[in-house]
């Protein structure tokens, strides 16, 4: 298969976009090397015709059907999967991550963009209202209101690092946005830009095919800051999607917030994700708790969002068994490369600040290495960690702390203390349900999923899923960045009140031409 | 039957509030009279001990089952008619509403409560959704994954000034986020205190009879904006909901999003809630359209969010004999007395400074009475409207511009300029509906409820009700205040991964012993 040949600039409707910009090119985080080819940031010119083009397509595309949207969907999917070559060898030039999780992910973005076509096929999604008139109501008539969900407007996506596929160009907040019938401006991750252009490439491929209009899908690159900055704030952008860090999500809010209009920001920041062992089960598996659990932190490097940064363990005996089988199997861990330079170095940083913490000890005593990591381990009490707020930031990367609980009652006085976290397991036996009990009523507070007896990486796309949380978990608790029920993020509800049913869009027509599932008088009738 | 005593403090569970807090008191609008009793702001330590009170409720209130909640509700809506009397005493005293509105308006706050009762009876708003496991899945098994919608905590509630009972202490917001399963915290408006107390009393009453923990409701006071601006950067604080003017919603949403931990406001503030005459409708039926309109403005005096400010109506003798039966009517119209001297001088100076625009007409001549307000008249050309955003800010009370358009593409456009708007209606014959079609396209996005041949005064509290829209008609344009989707406001998903049945809330577990309707593997089941 021939490889795509990359241009490296942004992609913006149907002409080239500015060569003029600041250069910047990706690094091979393996060997230091820079990448070809050279990419252009854009410009401001640039950013302009991109969001004027965007809110251009924006009517066009929220009239869309749901058959025309899910279209667009898979065309995108089958784009994306005519280019599994290119990515099974971009992806790991980039991002140091093997090519067999390049594969897989793209399994799982094409997998994401089909479940949303399906969804958007099937129409249901737009929570269609409807309650008749009432004429003879007193003491005044009752009008005929009907509402359903529309799309926002022009969304920005930021395209994260950890998933150069699956939460970025191409990825969830793109695949929900679109599937909402919102044009998408995506903000290329400057880590892989080379990764981000081919995905680029796949999805204008498709809107093109599709026959819609040039604006429903843009690409800019930046090495900095700037160009999302000014795309967060320009009047036209309606929404804004976001994974990666706290500091970053929360620049993005402040912006959003700040704005002449204030916009939603979905920011998915950072979260430690504490999975608390219960005595008995502690007791009874800590050789297969400590296998899963190193598993699940060594998994992509430690840089999942859900990689388990906390074990809580109860205090004794048991407690001590499993801290020494955790101890054993994180000292073993083979040292690797990270997404980026800056990243092994923040990772390095935090695993040096919780080492020289007074109360926290180091288990075990990797060999650091520039642009790696090799997995840490730490120990506090329940007393110190519950102290000091610094020991509930998360390090991004191979690092856990292990917190000694002395009893029931504090492990579920740290779990109502916790911050707001995009999950929380919990590791019992049925001899531990009864202190599981009391813990399961509490998490939820705190948290966006909770687990039982499972590792909270892999964040399966589906309709149950949440994958956000409490701040500073997410921007926003109300809503996911994983599952079908994203797409809800770039919509809002509209009501019609007396149109006639001819004026009225097919999802509140009388008829039900799009048979979709409608809350009638109350009574859901399909 | 015999009326409540007032105290004139704040309502915080079951021990007095301070009494040291500063002095201000209820004015008679149409008299300018001092009303009795004297009221104490809230202090410091009154905010601190409703909101820990409130936190303190909050696990205890978010897992009642719906049926409990329902009784709650139920019973407010009981405590309230039980009061009905004291209601139509002091609402027409506080506000200078005529009585047949406060006891109209008490209709519609306990049927509000009563439809919360059966929604949350009911129990399907939580939107379980169920995707069971397949451990047989290649290449990973598929884990149990169950999702409902839980409350959100703690919710501070703006009492608004111009529903003394549907908006404030005991309307939509509270009874709405009570359905959900939040403590409520009202902040009631200073200009009816008194029906704020008596309706607090009521709710008081209602959470003690049910059982329910103090904390699920209080009741502050505060003549100015310090106790409120206190209780929204409150750490324990998780939602605000406002009705009333942009400049006091904006106010709040940049305080709570400068809060360390961001929370939602829902801030339902002004629109000019502009009303499309075509050309056939003004044609045929002008001195009807008259009727209606000016009965709408004049509707409370013109101080309903959705009271329409603007008419636009095409150029030419139709449109012509529609504004000289508008003016007819709006000239013949009586001075009446406002909620607030405050709101009188804004309407005042607002039309004021309409008439003062250079290219702005006034049709009619009213006499200004301080604390009055007389129906005022105005009519601009498109070009001139379309040129000055000031023209598109809302004047709240009975006063309305006319905007001539030259034809059917600049009443597109037009539709196309405006700021977000609460509603939007379309007056139209069939001869109409040709033109009226790309208005119905466009409208939607400008707006969140759009009507035909209607007026937008009158919001019926129903499941696809809208009472939201686009910034700046309020702060969260997928959000309504208004019908059975406004308990989404105060709730988020959460998910369970493989937790045990027994250990599962009713909603998820696998019997649905709730008997609610779920999505169980992508369809829809009761």
């Amino acid at each position: 298969m021939s490889m795509y040949t990359l241009k490296g600039v942004s992609l913006i409707g149907e002409d080239p976009a500015s060569t003029s910009g600041s250069e910047f090119h990706a690094v091979d985080p393996g060997s230091g090397e820079a990448l070809a080819p050279v990419y252009r940031s854009a410009t401001a010119a640039d950013i302009e015709r991109a969001v004027q083009l965007a809110a251009g397509a924006s009517a066009a595309l929220a009239q869309t059907s749901g058959a025309e949207r899910a279209a667009l969907l898979r065309a995108i999917a089958d784009e994306l999967e005519a280019a599994r070559a290119d990515f099974e060898a971009l992806v790991p030039r980039e991002t140091a991550l093997p090519q067999a999780r390049a594969s897989g992910e793209l399994g799982r973005t094409t997998g994401q963009l089909r479940l949303f076509a399906n969804l958007v096929e099937e129409g249901s999604w737009v929570d269609a209202r409807i309650d008749r008139a009432d004429p003879a109501r007193q003491p005044l008539p009752r009008p005929d209101l009907r509402s359903q969900r529309i799309a926002l407007g022009p969304v920005v996506v930021f395209g994260a690092s950890n998933f150069p596929l699956a939460f970025s160009v191409a990825g969830g907040d793109t695949a929900s946005a679109l599937a909402a019938g919102c044009p998408v401006i995506v903000k290329a991750h400057p880590a892989h830009p080379a990764t981000s252009e081919r995905a680029g490439a796949a999805i204008a491929a498709a809107v093109q095919r599709c026959g819609l209009p040039p604006g429903t899908f843009s690409l800019l690159f930046d090495a900095g800051h700037a160009v999302g900055a000014a795309l967060v704030q320009h009047a036209q952008v309606s929404a804004v999607a976001f994974t990666g860090s706290t500091a970053g999500g929360r620049a993005l809010m402040d912006l959003a917030a700040a704005r002449p209009q204030p916009i939603p920001v979905y920011a998915e920041m950072g979260s430690i994700n504490p999975v608390f062992v219960l005595p008995a089960a502690a007791q009874v598996r800590a050789e297969a708790i400590a296998t899963q659990l190193h598993a699940s932190v060594l998994q992509g490097v430690g840089q999942f969002c859900t990689s388990p940064g906390v074990f809580v363990i109860p205090a004794g005996g048991d407690g001590d068994a499993l801290r020494d089988a955790l101890r054993a199997r994180f000292a073993d861990s083979a040292a690797a490369v990270m997404l980026t330079a800056a990243i092994a170095q923040r990772h390095a940083q935090g695993a040096a600040q919780l080492g020289a913490h007074a109360d926290v000890a180091a288990l075990v005593a990797p060999v650091q290495k520039a642009g790696c990591a090799q997995a840490n381990l730490f120990e506090v009490s329940a007393d110190a960690f519950l102290r000091d707020p610094h020991l509930q930031e998360e390090v991004f990367g191979p690092t856990s702390l292990i917190v000694r609980t002395r009893d029931a009652a504090q492990m579920l006085q740290l779990a109502a203390a916790l911050p707001g976290q995009l999950t929380v397991t919990l590791l019992a036996d049925e001899a531990d349900y009864a202190a599981a009990a009391p813990l399961l009523l509490q998490l939820p507070r705190n948290a966006g999923r909770v687990l039982m007896n499972g590792v909270p990486t892999g964040v399966e796309v589906c309709a149950a899923m949440v994958h956000g949380g409490p701040y500073p978990a997410s921007s926003d608790a109300r809503s996911t960045s994983v599952g079908t029920a994203a797409i809800e993020r770039f919509a809002r509800r509209v009501c019609y009140q007396n149109v006639p049913d001819a004026l009225l869009p097919p999802a509140l027509q009388e008829a039900n031409p799009l048979k979709i599932a409608r809350l009638v008088d109350g009574v859901m009738q399909r």
